[in-house]
């Protein structure tokens, strides 16, 4: 499958990159700047220039599906936070229509299903990623949303939790690396299509994780 | 009609509940702090305490529309744009909805329609202002999007001009007070149900430029 993963240079991004290419598939590594490109190709993507806030679609060109895990980080502004994570987001997902990319599997946030849970400081960033993720939902594609917890940078378990319900008490922190292999596993199972999943650190398999029965 | 104000300390808001009080009908005048009740009973509102974070939709009761004209305003941070102008406004939506309250009027931005308008400082509040009414047009309300250009504090002329296309050269500023007198020609015009309508300085009268074949 050739995977689209917008936000190639991010934390979940390069580690998505690499278990991409390892497990047989072709990623695009979309970045902003072609000082990234080498980093893309060590991990055996295919480095492509898309710029959220600007010329972006005609990077998705020959797609199968995209991975939206671009975001625009703690060090900037939240008009980024409008900008980036939910304009741009919006932007992907009309971007994949246009060019026949159907599936499409979006990384967003736990509490982007309750955006006034604490803590407040998150509020605003909870309240782009549910509207990034509604828009999503709404539109005509294959779509999966993954809401992971708190991110580490933690070596990879292999092993989340997983839930499809609201679960208020929170949940356990996650590597990044195991929500890039959960999107992995999201694109290798049909049966997630049109699911929104919650993931936190935890001790089942993820290929079993995810699974809506599972 | 009995009119729920959110946003009734603002410029907009007040124009618009004298108006309403002038024109006859029963303005409710939702604000965020009781040191604002007396500016709205001046005015001819009822006050009413309403939080678009926290507690806000019990001050919809008895309404029979309400009118969103709220806004973090230019002193606040961006934040204050995700957590007011957006989910703020979607509160409110959900809130009529709740509360049984049919009719709603927005008031959103001109460039809300191409978010990434010039100025660029100006495309994270297009950005909020389009997501907020994209969630109302797809509600159950019977709604009208006011886009009005940029405002002044200028007397009213009672003239305005709209757009229900897209109208790319911009147009000209246009008196909160016109805008607020717009908005009550909406109320009382249920031929704008459904409608987005752009407004600018004009010279048509505001009754007859709302008009969908206006």
């Amino acid at each position: 499958m050739r995977v689209a993963v917008i936000g190639a240079n991010g934390g979940i991004g390069r580690e998505l990159v690499s278990r991409l290419a390892d497990a047989g598939h072709d990623p695009i590594g979309i970045v902003r700047d072609e000082s990234q490109f080498d980093a893309v190709r060590d991990r055996g993507g295919e480095p492509r220039l898309g710029d959220l806030e600007g010329e972006f679609a005609p990077a998705l060109e020959g797609a199968d599906a995209a991975v939206f895990t671009a975001g625009s980080g703690g060090d900037t502004g939240w008009e980024k936070t409008l900008l980036i994570d939910l304009w741009g987001a919006r932007r992907c997902v009309d971007a994949c229509a246009e060019y026949g990319v159907d599936r499409f599997v979006a990384i967003s946030a736990y509490n982007a299903s309750e955006p006034l849970s604490e803590p407040e400081s998150l509020r605003p960033y909870w309240v782009a990623k549910r509207c990034a993720d509604d828009y999503l939902e709404r539109s005509s594609l294959d779509a999966t949303i993954l809401r992971p917890t708190r991110l580490t940078d933690d070596e990879a378990t292999g092993r989340v939790s997983a839930r499809f319900e609201f679960r208020d008490e929170g949940g356990d922190a996650i590597p990044r690396a195991d929500v890039a292999q959960a999107v992995v596993a999201c694109l290798e199972n049909d049966g997630t299509i049109g699911e929104t999943i919650r993931l936190f650190g935890g001790d089942t398999p993820i290929e079993n994780a995810i699974r809506p029965d599972g």
